[in-house]
């Protein structure tokens, strides 16, 4: 199935000031949306990375796309590194995931795979999910995803007075923006991103989630990298029934020696917090010092920057071999990454935490995905019986996306830099900061 | 695509007396031919182990099967302990590879993976590579595999009276074999099945063989786990030239921990002999002891006993990863299976060794493809263009394997009875031998 045309999409959509370790998140966000289109008239469409650098990828790939075959998109166009190499330490701790230079290529890779997956199914009648061997789940789990906030929504002008949350920056609002999300979506698993206020009181923060929760909810802390050892092991210690049943500490420090020297003083005081990672391992290339060292016990996948939904399968055997756990990683996205990551997830049986997603903190009025927001029930994207990935553009809003970007908003993300206008002007990233 | 019927074949084929530290092959072996028959009136077919056992397991699926989506079988059928087991050790020493009662259901969905990939690949107009992502390579190599053998052809009667290399027992006997096989098919690498003399004599073999081919064709030594550690540390230290430059020394020891220990001592020794195996690691189970104890550099896969053409590119995967190589085990087969493994090495780029077969020592009285034996050139099968595998299967010469495996030949293998009854009927397989 020959594949005639790459439609590339850069798009702004607007994305509320959340505060991390990296910084605040701008006004908008950039994504990309792909469209490829076969001989025959059909088209599959992805979701991806946006921005600058990822736009003049995309277009310096399109040579390479134009005429490839939708079926040997894998054998023709997967980067070498990705097939065969181990060894160079790419992963980082300076970077939003997902924006590593040295995955460039693999980010380009995944939109194409999942695209072309899309245009398969299309092609073929049958869910993207059934292509890859079936779903093993009708309905993949996701997480309430709580983030300390600024007042206000995304965005500018009409888009920055729609602010569902409000100002988060107290253990009890954390609590409250988490109820509102579980209200609306019916999560059963949440997630508290940190590293931005004082430990104590982010651990506060995690005490108030349990006691509004109850027992049963799975909770998760990341702090992205900037704690100490020896502070990521006092949390750890504090919490160690918060963060148990499910639970897990995502990059307390930095660099797989910081979390594996972690892992080993807390199992050396009968500690058995799980450590999870997105930051310390960002692909295959990291596991091997990883699970060598115990450095890790939940993986954090993303079909966006592993390589697409088969890699993640691989990922997930090579997870189930090495006993480690599987999990996935969000970044700011709309309908079409979300239907992919729920994809990903149906087809590997190992992916059993309820995975991240951004999604409740964009908003209607900027989905691309034709019939609006995919809806989550009790916290799950139920995998559609239509073909592909299940959701088609709409044009309309496409290209209300594209107008902002042509405005130039969101052309480069840089959380720091957008710390430092709104919020501190002296302020930097610090590893560790506490 | 609905599965309707399941036909299932036992057959029996011709197979010469061929040694190995098991013992000696009987003269007929039993495969199993499997038709998956859609709603719409497709066929896809598959070649497994044989005999009683395999049989009754096919038979007991049967319903399983029937009703099956072939497009989702992965997630309906491949057993759970394929999926997300680790741990429990099914590797073993005393039964010839893919024999493991541990592995008795993944070789059936195994089975059931590859004709239902067929059935898809005829439904949809592709190769069987073009659903998994595509070819990394038009021709896959497959090795020269030498084995030590009695006068007299495959089979009884008119068949035993077919035998094309005579008796194997010497050093020059070997050479002439493999001189023979690589004037008939073009191999560029070659093995020697061993543990049949003592080594002392299989290494004059390997020299022989080194002398016949020239300095070019890497060379492999397989003794399937009868020597002791100080043994294979002998052997491997006398042949580090010979086995070097892509050769091995596959399964030298019994067990993980025996393997582990040789290799520790071939490296203080400063050997760089790479340890291959498919007995101390038979599946994803054993990966994580091989690894870590550094058992084994290079894994012999089998897309009959791992679970299908899809877990062999997870094991790529893998073993790209950890920087393991990746080779190919092979069992007596017909064409079925030669395309179903060329398929696996074509779409998995770490497979980078030309991978075992037992084909020549086949022939073409026994094929059961339409059109004859699988033609191989400069040792290699060449991916055709054909959906599906690429073969049709004959169906006269299919009834011809049933009547023999209805005359009840070929019903359970047992390499230790026919030695006994054939060579010594005091012999019984040792660990270690020598």
């Amino acid at each position: 199935m020959r594949i005639t045309e790459l439609k590339i999409h850069p798009i702004a959509i607007a994305d509320p000031p959340l505060f991390s370790s990296y910084g605040l998140h701008a006004a908008y966000a950039p994504r990309i949306v792909i469209e490829l289109q076969s001989e025959d008239g059909l088209t599959g469409i992805a979701e991806a990375h946006g921005g600058e650098a990822a736009l003049a990828a995309f277009q310096a790939w399109r040579p390479r796309v134009i005429g490839a075959d939708a079926f040997t998109l894998a054998a023709g166009l997967l980067p070498a590194d990705a097939r065969t190499a181990t060894g160079a330490d790419r992963s980082q701790t300076w970077l939003v995931p997902g924006e590593n230079p040295g995955d460039a290529d693999l980010r380009i890779y995944s939109a194409l795979e999942i695209a072309s997956l899309d245009l398969l199914g299309r092609a073929l009648g049958r869910p993207v999910c059934d292509l890859l061997g079936g779903k093993v789940r009708d309905a993949v789990p996701f997480s309430a995803y709580a983030f300390y906030k600024l007042a206000g929504g995304g965005g500018e002008a009409e888009d920055a007075r729609r602010d569902k949350y409000g100002e988060i920056r107290t253990p009890a609002a954390i609590a409250a923006s988490v109820r509102q999300m579980i209200a609306e979506y019916g999560f059963r698993e949440a997630k508290l991103k940190a590293g931005v206020f004082p430990p104590a009181e982010e651990m506060e923060a995690i005490r108030a989630l349990r006691s509004e929760l109850g027992p049963e909810i799975p909770l998760r802390l990341d702090p992205n990298s900037v704690w100490s050892v020896a502070t990521a092991f006092d949390v750890a210690s504090g919490l160690r029934q918060e963060l148990a049943q499910g639970g897990y500490l995502e990059d307390p420090v930095a660099g797989l020696d910081g979390m594996a020297g972690l892992c080993r003083q807390l199992r050396a005081a009968g500690l058995e917090t799980a450590l999870a990672s997105n930051v310390a391992v960002t692909g295959f290339h990291d596991l091997p010092a990883a699970i060598t060292h115990d450095a890790v016990q939940i993986v954090l996948c993303d079909p966006h920057y592993w390589g697409g939904l088969r890699q993640i399968q691989h990922l997930g055997r090579l997870c189930a071999t090495f006993n480690l756990g599987l999990s996935m990683h969000s970044n700011t996205h709309l309908g079409v990454s979300l239907m992919a990551m729920a994809h990903a997830a149906a087809v590997t049986p190992k992916l059993q935490y309820a995975c991240d997603t951004h999604y409740p903190w964009q908003s209607e009025e900027d989905e691309i995905v034709a019939g609006g927001r995919i809806p989550l029930n009790q916290g799950c994207v139920r995998i559609p019986e239509r073909p592909g990935l299940g959701v088609d553009l709409d044009f309309d809003q496409l290209a209300r996306g594209r107008e902002r970007y042509r405005r130039g908003w969101g052309h480069r993300r840089d959380d720091a830099v957008e710390m430092r206008r709104r919020v501190d002007p002296g302020w930097r990233r610090q590893v560790p900061r506490w």
